[in-house]
């Protein structure tokens, strides 16, 4: 018999992060690829966080004034060709639609027909389609702010991809805004980071630095681009949520005019903001280990699985009793914002395999119970968070459950800030920085790589530094108090400082 | 000046149906259409109808055992190909997506680069790609039943359309299953149709009637599909949901199969079923009046609009806080499957233009409340199903709130009903039935037109009237007995009648 592996995933991160993710994403049963190029398929335990992202995150963007609404899939090149930075991002990487019928050609295959007399572009995102119906909407200073959302499918044409953190076609949503005055549409740009910074660190227990980006890292077309960065366990960023303040520029290009209170005609101010089905990668690898995924309680679509040990039919009927009133008992009580989801899994695989299904799907609590738990009037509890599994009174756990999974929510995020703060350094000097990303080269790799905060100025000699380490600049994050100091690039003075790591 | 028209809309519904529909559709702000050919931008109070029709329906299909996942866009050509019936349904309309970017041309314009090996449909339905999936998934009967639905956009090239009844893009959930028996996969297609005529009736209040479709009338691909199907104010029918029964047809194209019981191995049975952001516009067509839009209060995102007046700012304080209170009374009592929403109008527009928005945009119950009103501690109720207009006291107001509401929603249903009795005809010869579906002919035209349930048999003669005369046969009702009749096209014997309508 081969010897059982100590862990459920093969490889384990220390072995190779990148298929460690993989394995999980499979083990978990949370998509797969699909036979479209670059489309994955996600599946019913996957598309279930993203449910729980939605609903959070929804309710977030209604409490701070937004409404929903719904534009074309399908947007005519000449709208993306208005906004010139804006089409230089986009037009490289787009599925084009050209025919709008299938016909029998000479060998009975089908062949595209009917031509259309201009291409549809499939949007890879929306400002432009948007920009058209607000520039009909806007006449007076009375119709802003204009606080819109979407929830939709984006297709970008990606060379490489990654299973939800790079796929061609992904489900996201975007925020388009506009309003008088630029003020009003910075601060609903920075509000619009903070809601997203808040439901990383509330609700998926991921602590994320909230900064803006360089002028390289602009999103095309805008005037500044913020974004929330997290640290992966790999010590590697992940970019989480961007927020884009895009000034007159779009404003300007698709005519998004007002007359204003003094009845003068202005350009309104825009934004635009979103998050992606991206965030379930960056949340499994910020939680995930070597048994599988690791789901913050919040975000879980299933708390507590109830697992019934028995040998006989005797047996059986007793447990199965005892777990399904304890069940109703659970379901009844109130966590984050709805009630704990508990579930007896009553399946007949082989022994022992119920349980270690329920730890690779990241389920946050699992309870095992026998007929000695029966006669206990006991639960014997495993933690997924910690692994810790002790025996515990059956009201006892009953009371505490709520109180339990508010705690493990915070562990998890208390343990991804004590990570991310154990792997960031700042550094002065070149030679360290070079260092600090060349593990490879150095005698202790593990305190090597991470987040580095530096001092920095745009420049070609930081941009060669970067590329040779495949390193990026993050983002230049708000709480940072400024300083003197010298750009360890080119030795110009600098105020603040950078966050450089290696990214996804 | 120019005299003040009766109603809210115009034409009305006597004078031009088609353009009222239209107009109610502008005037409640609900959607309009955009620069893209065929498709239309959901607006804000369309699409929060379109949200609670989504969490009514997916909470439906869960409480019955299906989970949502998420299916490519994109559906690579030779899959269409492999079900001979179904591409030729589909073929005919759909986006071709055959290139994967854009470059800059000779003329400095962008053209598109990158073609495609293969052509990528948008998707029409997602019978074909999700087929492919389900065959990697099903290996025993274990695996069976899969119940799986989608919430998706989806593309038919459409060249008349009409907004939310006939789009290019529009919304919808499709579901998908496979199941190891016929018996099985026949329950599953009759359930979910319950589903869907539940969800009508119950929550839209719009009475539906449930057939099977003839053989001309099927879905591609399909062995029988079912259908509700609903009058409108100008009696017609709509088809507002359907549910197909696929046999072993798309296993046998994509190779669906599994190992049953007695190590056997056989094809699935599947089934398709879809609803989609046509019932906006069938629920409109349904309920709303020459004033606007009419929503059942159970589809309606706001139940209560709180309408303060006053005629200086020493009113308005006092005015606006008792309005403030009584929202905050009102949204704290239960309704459907949440809570009263009511929403304070103080929008400061001309004259009386408060409560004609209110009126247009369909909300079910306008509170006009001056001084005079909180001297009595008293509201000024507007109806907007039947018009009627009282002063009843704040309390009884309150405390009767929510039981209101389901006796609108309970009186529309029945008013609809009884509509659709009134206009439904049991028919037995040609003639008549020729008559029936000629109002311009006839001396009592308003009598004329509806529903005509008649013997029948699938034949030329039967296909030839209906076409002059732009009749259809929506289906075979369910709920009819048996009884001895003759085909009224051919004189065949017949048991059962079909219905048959003028229909979208």
């Amino acid at each position: 018999m081969a010897k059982k592996p100590k862990h459920a995933i093969s490889p384990t991160r220390e072995e190779d992060y990148a298929q460690w993710y993989l394995q999980v994403i499979r083990a978990a049963d949370l998509a797969e690829s699909s036979p479209v190029r670059g489309c994955i398929v996600i599946k019913p335990r996957g598309y279930a966080i993203w449910e729980n992202m939605q609903r959070v995150l929804d309710r977030m963007f209604k409490e701070t004034g937004h409404e929903n609404a719904y534009f074309p899939l399908l947007i005519p090149k000449r709208f993306l060709e208005k906004e010139a930075e804006h089409v230089d991002g986009f037009a490289k990487e787009c599925a084009v639609v050209t025919h709008h019928r299938l016909e029998q050609g000479p060998d009975g295959k089908l062949v595209p027909a009917g031509p259309l007399d201009e291409p549809l572009i499939v949007r890879p995102t929306s400002e432009t389609i948007i920009g058209v119906m607000f520039a009909k909407w806007i006449q007076s200073y009375r119709d802003l702010p204009l606080l819109i959302n979407q929830w939709a499918n984006v297709v970008r044409w990606e060379m490489r991809t990654r299973t939800f953190l790079r796929t061609s076609e992904f489900l996201w949503q975007e925020g388009h805004t506009a309003h008088a005055t630029e003020q009003e549409a910075w601060d609903e740009t920075r509000l619009m980071l903070d809601v997203y910074a808040k439901f990383a660190e509330e609700f998926m227990a991921m602590p994320v630095i909230k900064g803006e980006k360089t002028d390289g890292e602009r999103f095309p077309g805008a005037v500044s681009t913020l974004s929330i960065e997290a640290m992966m366990q790999d010590r590697k960023a992940l970019q989480s949520g961007t927020s884009h303040f895009l000034g007159q520029n779009f404003a300007r290009a698709q005519e998004i005019k007002f007359q204003d209170k003094d009845a003068e005609e202005r350009f309104a101010w825009t934004t635009s903001w979103g998050v992606s089905t991206r965030l379930i990668g960056a949340m499994l690898m910020t939680h995930s280990d070597d048994d599988g995924l690791v789901l913050p309680p919040r975000m879980a679509p299933q708390h507590v699985a109830i697992l019934p040990i028995y040998r006989d039919d005797q047996q059986r009927s007793a447990v199965l009793e005892y777990c399904e009133q304890l069940k109703r008992q659970l379901v009844d009580i109130d966590f984050s914002d709805g009630k704990v989801n508990a579930v007896v899994d009553d399946r007949d695989l082989r022994g022992g395999e119920n349980n270690w299904q329920n730890i690779k799907w990241g389920v946050p609590i699992r309870l095992e119970i026998g007929p000695k738990d029966l006669a206990k009037n006991a639960v014997f509890m495993g933690r997924r968070d910690t692994g810790e599994k002790i025996s515990i009174g059956r009201e006892s756990f009953v009371t505490n459950v709520s109180a339990m999974l508010d705690e493990m929510q915070q562990t998890m995020f208390q343990r991804s800030l004590d990570f991310r703060k154990s792997h960031t350094r700042t550094i002065d000097d070149l030679e360290t920085f070079r260092e600090f990303f060349t593990p490879e080269n150095s005698e202790k790799p593990e305190i090597h790589g991470g987040f580095a905060l530096c001092h920095w100025s745009e420049s070609p000699e930081m941009n060669q530094v970067l590329e040779r380490l495949k390193v990026t600049v993050r983002c230049v994050p708000f709480e940072q108090d400024e300083e003197d100091g010298v750009c360890i690039f080119t030795g110009k003075p600098s105020r603040r400082r950078a966050l450089f790591a290696k990214a996804y």
